[in-house]
């Protein structure tokens, strides 16, 4: 068993937002698996989705459960650790060790709560960027998942000289006005809560009953019609026929519920406001005139991966990626793969992945 | 300009509900266009989806805005009140007039809220019936959308003898687990809003935000993905720029606010409860064994209406009706209908639904 540690850098200087506002002080917590090389050039960078954070791999201390992409980093795996030095850190703005709305303002020595300022994609890669120059990797690979993977293509954007490779998982070069629609009411639920106070309740009851509503809304966007068919079909949870009444009758709802539970415990309601405002705004082809523009002056090479049946991020959308990255003559795999699992197939379908992420990492032109 | 009247029908028994249940007095809110011929036989019933009402077409004295199918409804529309007697009536639980859980408990005087039982599709179309036979009709159409188009398969189901015809739009024979899941995810708002309180609110200030965000899940699911970006795309409201703030930054979460603001203007958290648990509860397969065995004995016609991009809904849940209608040898015309509008296209889609259903209705056996 891997034991691992989360390490923490704090980043000397101040950081300037894309709102043109600043964050004095920041803290990034991250992990790392395998060794650097010399020329510093054999490094991935692992971006998150929405709620994850630093630890992808490995074993905490007296933990039994492994960081989230664990079947995925490791020795022989598909980003495999003998080979590759392979990074994680959680995002700005998130609640597992890097400076986020609910880390102490050093201004004010409270929590920052709504004083936070809003961040965009690009402002998260400028804090993963402070530390992978700090760990001093000169080329890396950058992969991600959903959200991770709008921050791999950010950086092949912003940092094309030091990205080799971009790995772009059940992803969106810009989300649909229904993935903004879906955030908005989770966000709504959150903002809604008589303990939300407007961000300030670290020291009160928290906005519970508010981010669990949230977290069922993205819960359902995760999964497909097909699995959650498969996994729950109409069932009745633990039982045979109906309560007729407004408890929990239908092992869904009771999956809901508990998937609703273990997200407050684990997660801060003023950063799923902040991150998901965060991944609606980011759009690529708004920001370079158009998807095709945005990637003209880019050396990376790209794999995009899909999942057939999730309808969060389609794989219409990364159709539309291939499509802008073949047109400017870029080297592009992609593959959709087939799963009934839907957007969170980037969490589970590990063989199929792995097969295709070795074979493209072994054939980098580096 | 056609001017109507909503009508009011006692029903001089108590109900007996699935549940084992008893309403004791159910008062029915109900519209009638065209008038009934001699041998009763030339009447359609609509029937109403989740948040519908009695006045399905015409206007009431002073109102500028129509009923919800007026397109639908009249002199040589697809609905022809030159030929046909139709008839509206708003369902049991609701709030626009019929008996619901807002409706004075004549025991207590006071609003029933959670005191009133829950009920079924099977109880909706129980009270219907009632209504139906107070109106001397002995055959009639019956046709609805969405939660409608359930009630229409109940009716061919529990009264075969009196149903001619059933045209079904939009509508499954049982909700999937991820439409529990919406509801649910709907439900929970409503419950977990301080202002429920236990659903004796009437006198109080009302559970405004939780009901408003069950309806903006709601509204999501009524969309397309297409539709959405069609109406919105990611353009921001009133700006060009974004917020980098919590508050309304893009147009279509001004659009769900709306919604879900102009919602609880006109609708009942309670009945919100009530009536999605009996779209939950709602499984012609489960209740007779099997889809086939459901229609092994009934003799109507059938018309099943599906829409392209009707994902809370989709085709192929109208297709397993289809499929088991035409095991069981039955007289079916299906028709998938090509549209961007979702699932809310049974109540735009005007034009191609008026040439099939007209064409369906002339065809009549009767």
């Amino acid at each position: 068993m891997n034991i691992v540690e989360t390490k923490y850098y704090k980043i000397n200087e101040p950081i300037l937002l894309e709102s043109g506002k600043e964050i004095k002080e920041v803290v990034v917590a991250y992990e790392t698996y395998g060794s650097l090389n010399e020329a510093g050039d054999n490094a991935i960078l692992l971006l998150h989705a929405l709620t994850g954070d630093a630890h992808a791999a490995g074993y905490h201390k007296g933990d039994t459960k492994p960081g989230w992409w664990n079947d995925m980093v490791g020795s022989g795996k598909a980003f495999d650790t003998d080979k590759f030095f392979v990074i994680c850190s959680n995002m700005l703005g998130g609640c597992k060790g890097t400076t986020g709305p609910s880390s102490i303002n050093p201004e004010t020595n409270r929590e920052y709560g709504l004083s936070f300022p809003v961040f965009t994609i690009e402002d998260v890669v400028k804090v993963q960027k402070k530390l992978i120059d700090f760990l001093g990797v000169k080329k890396l690979t950058v992969a991600g998942g959903s959200m991770g993977g709008m921050q791999a293509l950010e950086w092949a954007l912003a940092h094309d000289c030091m990205v080799d490779n971009v790995i772009f998982i059940a992803s969106t070069p810009r989300l649909s006005a229904q993935g903004i629609a879906f955030n908005a009411v989770g966000r709504n639920a959150i903002l809604s809560d008589p303990n939300f106070n407007n961000g300030n309740y670290y020291d009160k009851e928290r906005p519970e009953k508010g981010l669990a509503i949230a977290r069922m809304v993205g819960h359902i966007t995760y999964l497909s019609e097909e699995a959650m068919h498969n996994k729950f079909a109409r069932r009745f949870q633990d039982k045979e026929t109906p309560n007729f009444d407004f408890g929990i009758d239908f092992e869904v709802e009771s999956y809901l519920a508990h998937q609703g539970q273990t997200f407050v415990d684990r997660f801060d309601a003023n950063s799923y406001l902040y991150i998901t405002k965060a991944v609606d705004y980011f759009d690529i082809a708004q920001k370079y005139g158009s998807l095709e523009k945005a990637f003209y002056n880019t050396n990376a090479r790209y794999l995009v991966i899909s999942f057939s049946s999730d309808w969060l991020f389609p794989s219409c959308q990364s159709k539309e990626l291939v499509n802008a990255l073949m047109r400017n003559k870029k080297d592009v795999s992609y593959c959709e793969i087939q799963s009934p699992c839907g957007h969170d197939a980037f969490l589970l379908e590990f063989e199929t992945q792995t097969r295709i992420i070795k074979s493209f990492l072994c054939n980098n032109k580096t």
